[in-house]
């Protein structure tokens, strides 16, 4: 299957529909296989013990599998998530970046799923890892439920 | 089982601890049997479409069951969770808070279960559904992992 | 909203569709809030120690979060499992049957979600919770995916 | 880390402790990094529509990790499951085996995580994918809960 988005318009398209977050986010890489999504972790995302929060390794996690179905899919889609389970397996390096590597084990017609892995920039060992549903609508249709 | 935290002790510790997000969190009621967390809903919280971002439900999710297992157990555990598989089932409304109702499933000697709910202030319908797991570390433990 | 299928017909459901296993169910009740599913343990369900074997408590979970979808829509409906979070939190009691209760969280055009708690029957500790979503395909579809 | 339990000590410790079960499961690969795990899929397996029924899907997954578990820690060890989040993606083939394919994420002192890749014999798309968290009793421990 061909990219419908490169890295350069995933880029863009988080700045302009995520504009809280997107100086956070950058898009390393994505391919037919694969995506990799890095967040520069800043004082914002940590909580006490110098550890990443849980919410922003989630946050981390959704936002990677979004954009690998917005590069399948193309930008004009409408995906939300409608589930996830994470397992968080290890504390985060403070200093460093972290690293989410994404691959789609199923795009459909109306669902797709995808799972993540989150390290630390520079190390082999788990922090975490989400398995995500991804409910996406019919073309032409404006309602979610 | 008793309670070792009432409502006051754990806004007192969320103040202490989790400084950054202490102002958007009331303990609206806790007992043996449940904990209801309010999130005062502002602009941080919203993403495109004026919905409440999935990280701040997740978010949610996370701070009330922990805060449950609190109530049983005291202030110096060290509480990590280690999983969590949530649902999200229909947007939240815009302009209310956030009620996210809680129960311990099981509370054993190193493993905690709680499930969260999360609707729409006065709403009946369901927002999303979380169940979280902890590790609760044997007393006098310094490390987790 | 009207029951479709009362307990009679989902019985007759399961002996026609599900010959092999339908002699272990019992609809206990269903009504528009929940369904009661009872599973009468047998040493086919067993593994040593005496204990009722994981994927019969997840049988029990799947089928009767189906037969409480069914009972809403109707028994022409083919909706999948696509997706199941299940916690193991209790030895079940082995010479007790199994009781599972169900309640619909959200019934959509295309997705249903639905969690069910396991207990040995007469006994208010839980042995399981599993939240279950299900892919209800349009109407007059053949293929799903 | 090197391997507690090889192939044929593995296949020996099924057919001791899950004798039901134990012909229907061949052990094809154990090392370091993966578990693969075959099951013979027979009548006994389906349901109607000539599909493997999905507490199957869920019992190979859950024997799969325990047995990569085993393989790393021994075989005196009582692991359980204490969670599972399994996502069904595509329908199995009928006439093939199915092949579990079976990655440790964690392995800590008191809890493993595993992950479970299930596909038909000689096909590339998942079938289904599971996590599986269990909890690791301390040594000489009689109990858990």
């Amino acid at each position: 299957m061909t990219l419908q988005m490169d890295k350069k318009a995933l880029q863009v398209f988080l700045t302009e529909h995520f504009p809280q977050v997107a100086d956070d986010y950058v898009v390393d890489e994505v391919n037919e296989d694969r995506l990799v999504l890095r967040l520069a972790v800043d004082h914002r995302h940590l909580r006490p013990g110098n550890t990443v929060s849980r919410p922003t390794l989630f946050a981390l996690a959704d936002v990677a599998v979004y954009l690998a179905i917005l590069s399948r899919i193309g930008p004009e889609a409408l995906a939300v998530t409608t589930n996830c389970a994470i397992d968080f397996m290890r504390k985060p390096a403070a200093e460093a970046d972290l690293v989410c590597d994404v691959r789609l084990l199923k795009l459909g017609r109306s669902l797709a799923v995808g799972e993540a892995y989150i390290r630390s920039a520079g190390q082999a060992d788990l922090v975490a890892r989400a398995g995500l549903t991804y409910s996406i609508p019919p073309k032409g249709s404006k309602k979610r439920g």
